[in-house]
């Protein structure tokens, strides 16, 4: 039998993350992290195969380069048993005792329980290489395809199957007002709708699928309107649960919303065996409510957690702020922390700040493109709480300095005399820096509100 | 006699922005900008008139539609004299008495005692649209340019003359050991030098310049080491100089530095002046103690404060954390706060952490180039004191993120667990995103400094 100090299960963002964080605090300690799948894609990157990657071996993390420059051994095999009593990860073809064991076995894609969910071409978002090459050879020629859920991985399945061949008919089914009506504003799910539209991407907003029609392979879907779409295609996009078997068999205790329970030291009910990623539960860094919110960068943040405190702890969970990006046509759409109506939902009196400007200085530099700057405060402190940036591709680093201010519950004022670095050739004008002028926007509200002056 | 609430000397960024801010905070207050120039150029965009923009003209702050959109009145005019006594500022052709004053005259290129500095042909960069156009026309066809000063605007300037007339002799002197050495640590430095030789530009540092030569036009450059240099154009990029002329004739108390004296309200010695921008003195976020570094984004913050305050005190002035940027072919230099020179120079013990990774993930994303970023702690507690991004031209915002850590005091442990926003076409992913990977690395070394585990 193998025995091993720290014992990792899973290789994607969170098990990676855990690896080498654990090597960070513990470097004598020895590691060993097993992984089911010969190529591990990243995740984030899976829609982009299909246009603008092209093949889904252009997608993995090298998590073998990294184990070997961290000198971390690495199992290829599938974990069928965690025995907590003795200490032992059971492999199909080993045993491998552990002092410490980190899992990170990830997320599933949802299968809805729909009558012809089993045909032949109905897919779902999977991390698993061979099945990604099968749909993206099925949607060489031009298809009929039907992607059910208007999520991230939804849309961005939509545009890039669009670029794969654009030829294909593509329609996105979504239930909900929008697509991508979680995460954003109204304004921006309408400005993202009407760029998918621009490149002939059918969407359909508040319909649900009813059945998979066919026989042997899927040939329509049934709208619950009336409708019927042919399909050749049918992509779930819905989301995902978390993957908890290994844990419920082990008797690790299992949270409201079905993740693997963990302390906010990343720590299971067993007090040996840490777990971390999309495998666990989550609580919001705003009301320490659970929150169903998914992302590779909360993976990572809580592997992060997880690999140090180990042995020892030295690091806290403060919940999930939540920080994300896409681009759709080129250009950016971002969030971090809460939007207006999930502050709205929680209770929150608000005030919400607005700026938009080229983000050139003047703004025919080359690369000159706007953008725009929402900024969420609550109106009793003026603390931000969210933000949303939609436009320039810049904005996908502009957002994390948002979210920055979000974790460090800072307020309008401090925003408003926030030190940005500007420039003609990276950022807008420090008069028209839009960050500030959000905060500054939103100030004269704040100040309104109090009647002050 | 025109008679107005609150008069503001200035219309460059301090100027505007002390405007829009004081209409913000006193909207039923009458205002009037008075600004001495036609059309004032951005003044971080001059450089770039030269090659990628082409004209001063279309380098401007739209000043005018920014003042009729606050319903702010503009007045173009040359002060000549501020009677504080009776609270009038004198114009070449008007009287205005005032209420409140914000004086914002901006800051005048330095030009050195030596001999032949009045030759035709020595140039300085004047935030002025004439002298501007006449530079621009001269250098039309190729020309042997000697640049005196390789900080930002002599690196910027060498690079957009190049790219005016690549058949320019473009050589930068610099006394330093390295350009731009005052801003970003020694090893940006040298990409920087190398991006430049690459496009032919000449680089002589550790040279200093001991006289112009020329009959009536300037002929050439004799340096320190006896080297001759043949120059049609002389331009010097060495710095600039608070303009106080006007603070001082009317007594008002200037510092230890040169600029106009102010309180951290922004306030002059005299309590119904105010004044921000390059004018003014300033101190440091760190030591408190006096310091020279003049920005754009820092005039726009003092703006906000001296705007806010000028009836009630409503900002507080916490010092020049220092941010900026610039694009060298292509490639993103920029730093917040500390370089790792000034931090030793300050006294800090520090630690440094690094990280570097494509901007996409996966790399081959379109966009995607390398991009480094540098995080510098004070050893004692952890917290960030500096940070430097080189590469991609994301790094433009990037660099944002670095300056509001920088500004709530955080430490390396903090940053190691943010909630960075990732994405496959706007990001790093999150495994490699370089800000989190910069504090691990930092953490690693922080935790060795104290002997813990």
């Amino acid at each position: 039998m193998k025995s091993y100090d720290i014992v990792i299960i899973g290789a994607s963002a969170a098990g990676t993350t855990a690896a080498t964080t654990a090597k960070k605090f513990y470097g004598n300690k020895s590691i060993l992290i097993i992984r089911e799948a010969q190529n591990v894609p990243i995740p984030c990157g899976i829609p982009y195969i299909f246009g603008t990657v092209g093949d889904p071996m252009k997608n993995l993390i090298p998590v073998d380069n990294i184990m070997k420059a961290n000198e971390i051994d690495v199992l290829v095999d599938k974990v069928v048993e965690i025995d907590k009593v003795n200490k032992i990860v059971l492999t199909a073809n080993e045993k491998v005792s552990y002092d410490r064991l980190v899992i990170t076995t990830g997320s599933m894609p949802i299968v809805p329980r729909l009558k012809g969910n089993n045909l032949e071409n109905v897919y779902v978002v999977k991390k698993d290489v061979a099945y990604l090459l099968n749909l993206l050879s099925f949607t060489k020629e031009p298809k009929d395809i039907v992607i059910i859920g208007g999520g991230f991985i939804g849309v961005e399945m939509a545009e890039e199957l669009k670029k794969h061949n654009e030829n294909h008919n593509v329609t996105v089914i979504e239930m909900q007002d929008h697509v991508l009506n979680l995460v954003y504003d109204t304004d921006l799910c309408i400005f993202a709708e009407d760029s998918l539209k621009n490149i002939g991407i059918n969407i359909l907003t508040n319909e649900r699928v009813v059945e998979l029609v066919g026989e042997k392979k899927v040939s329509g879907v049934k709208l619950e309107s009336g409708k019927e779409l042919k399909a050749d295609v049918v992509i779930f996009g819905i989301g995902f649960v978390p993957n908890i078997e290994l844990a419920q068999n082990a008797n690790l205790e299992i949270g409201s919303m079905g993740g693997i329970k963990v302390n906010r030291y990343m720590q299971t009910s067993n007090e040996d065996i840490f777990a971390c990623g999309d495998c666990v539960e989550k609580f919001s860094f705003f009301d320490k409510k659970p929150t169903g919110l998914r992302l590779a960068s909360i993976a990572t943040m809580e592997a992060r957690i997880a690999g140090a405190n180990l042995f020892k702890n030295f690091r806290l969970n403060h919940g999930v702020v939540g920080c994300f990006s896409t681009a759709i046509q080129g250009k950016c759409f971002a969030s971090a922390g809460l939007t207006t109506k999930d502050a709205k939902k929680m209770g929150y009196n608000i005030v919400v700040g607005n700026a938009e400007s080229v983000n050139r200085h003047p703004g025919l530099m080359p690369g000159g493109d706007q953008l725009k700057v929402r900024l969420i405060f609550e109106a009793s402190e003026g603390r931000i709480i969210g933000g949303q940036v939609y436009g320039a591709l810049s904005g996908g680093e502009l957002i994390n300095a948002i979210s920055a201010f979000i974790s460090q519950k800072i307020n309008a004022e401090q925003i408003a005399l926030f030190q940005a670095g500007t420039h003609p050739a990276l950022t807008a004008s420090p008069i028209a820096y839009q960050l500030v002028n959000a905060a500054e926007n939103a100030i004269v509200q704040l100040r309104s509100c109090k009647g002050s002056m």
